[in-house]
């Protein structure tokens, strides 16, 4: 068979599938230490590198994490479940709330803020945005960093003449965030929109969440509207893949 | 820089993210053919195998196919935008529509239809549904095709007490299908929960999406309740995830 039917699976891929079940079994828990790369070269009768190489496609999914040199270890990370209506209600971010609290009961550390005030915007933003020749955007990116690990990373855009002069050009936006800031300015967010795509992640994306280059990233575009139906916000966030249960809950 | 902060790059992903930038300025369009392995690798003054690598990363990513040898082209299949919210309202279903014919002007091919009117339930499905010991669920399983494709395999778990005897044991439900029929037994979905997740996929889900076996799929779990908030079914779906854009809009 071919390899675009992906039925065959290379001797690594092999290993990889032993180990990933013996995994789910629970044969091996979060944090328990996996077989050295040679020891499973050795039971296996393979090539080190075919027993590196199973390591390495479990790296990728997530599975398994190397530090300090060669020992891998179940991760022991818990998925983050990402509420994506109930983090965005006007209860949540109108009493102070972040969107986190509605996520689970950890909350991230914020780090890599950056601000810009004034900037031109991509075609695609400004095309949504219908901002007029020469209008520029306000521009919020940071990362977001859980347990150590730094799981996403998000740029919100928002029109200058919009948020000029208000917190939501300071690093720090307030209690609520950018949406009860936006409340404030009475463009208060009305409706949501969030389109979700499954990518490879650029080489930036890829250092900035430290992950493999070759794990796909979950890209959330949302696009916030106030109630007079004007777009206000987009929030292009990137997502490690394995890092996320996204949960959508809503009446037929 | 090690692998797992992923700023490396090696020379098979290099050639392949020049491919991919490539593409997206258009210098390849939908159904335009790439260079050759062979002109690949002497233009890039690397061996065959490398060449190679690159374009076995763009297939994964779903931005290439190769038909009948080694020709490759652009892929030309427009992403499914799947409306999560609009295609189960009510007003879908209820006036008999398939959930299809809110996501675009295409609609699937559904083949592999396997119904089983009574079987054992895996363990989190008798979970979710409180089934007591012994009683059964119905499983309706299939997959979907867009323009030839395979894109969604999907298995549909009801309690076989509700459904025994009903239209949804048949192969065909009737229109506005398995909602529709679940409504005339007075157990209309009210509300329902999306879970995603992004996943390598087994052996099979692979074989039956026809992808190579390193690119993610989608889980989709969704469980539908009643009036009562009584779990009337479970569809996990696997989706080919270079396929889709899901889309959810909902208000704040």
């Amino acid at each position: 068979m071919t390899d675009e039917t992906g039925a065959q699976l290379t001797k690594a891929q092999q290993i990889a599938a032993e180990l990933r079940a013996a995994i789910e079994r629970g044969d091996y828990g979060p944090g328990d230490r996996l077989p050295g790369e040679n020891a499973l070269a050795t039971q296996h009768g393979v090539a080190d590198l075919t027993a590196r190489r199973a390591m390495k496609i479990l790296r990728t999914e997530g599975l398994i994490e190397t530090k300090k040199g060669a020992v891998a270890r179940v991760i022991s990370f818990q998925p983050i479940r990402r509420r994506g209506i109930q983090r965005l209600a006007r209860n949540q971010w109108g009493s102070g709330k972040t969107v986190w609290s509605a996520d689970d009961h950890r909350a991230p550390d914020v780090d890599q803020i950056k601000v810009l005030e004034s900037t031109a915007a991509p075609q695609h933003i400004s095309d949504v945005f219908e901002l007029a020749p020469g209008e520029t955007v306000c521009v919020r990116s940071r990362r977001y960093v859980m347990e150590g690990r730094p799981v996403m990373i998000a740029e919100s855009y928002l029109p200058q003449l919009l948020v000029a002069g208000s917190p939501i050009v300071q690093a720090d936006t307030g209690p609520g965030g950018i949406y009860a800031r936006l409340a404030d300015l009475g463009h208060a967010p009305a409706h949501f929109r969030e389109e979700i795509r499954v990518r490879m992640p650029s080489a930036e994306e890829a250092a900035r969440l430290a992950i493999p280059a070759d794990r796909t990233v979950i890209k959330v575009a949302r696009t916030a509207f106030d109630a007079e139906g004007r777009a206000v916000e987009i929030n292009e966030m990137t997502l490690d893949s394995t890092a996320y249960v996204l949960d959508y809950e809503f009446d037929a």
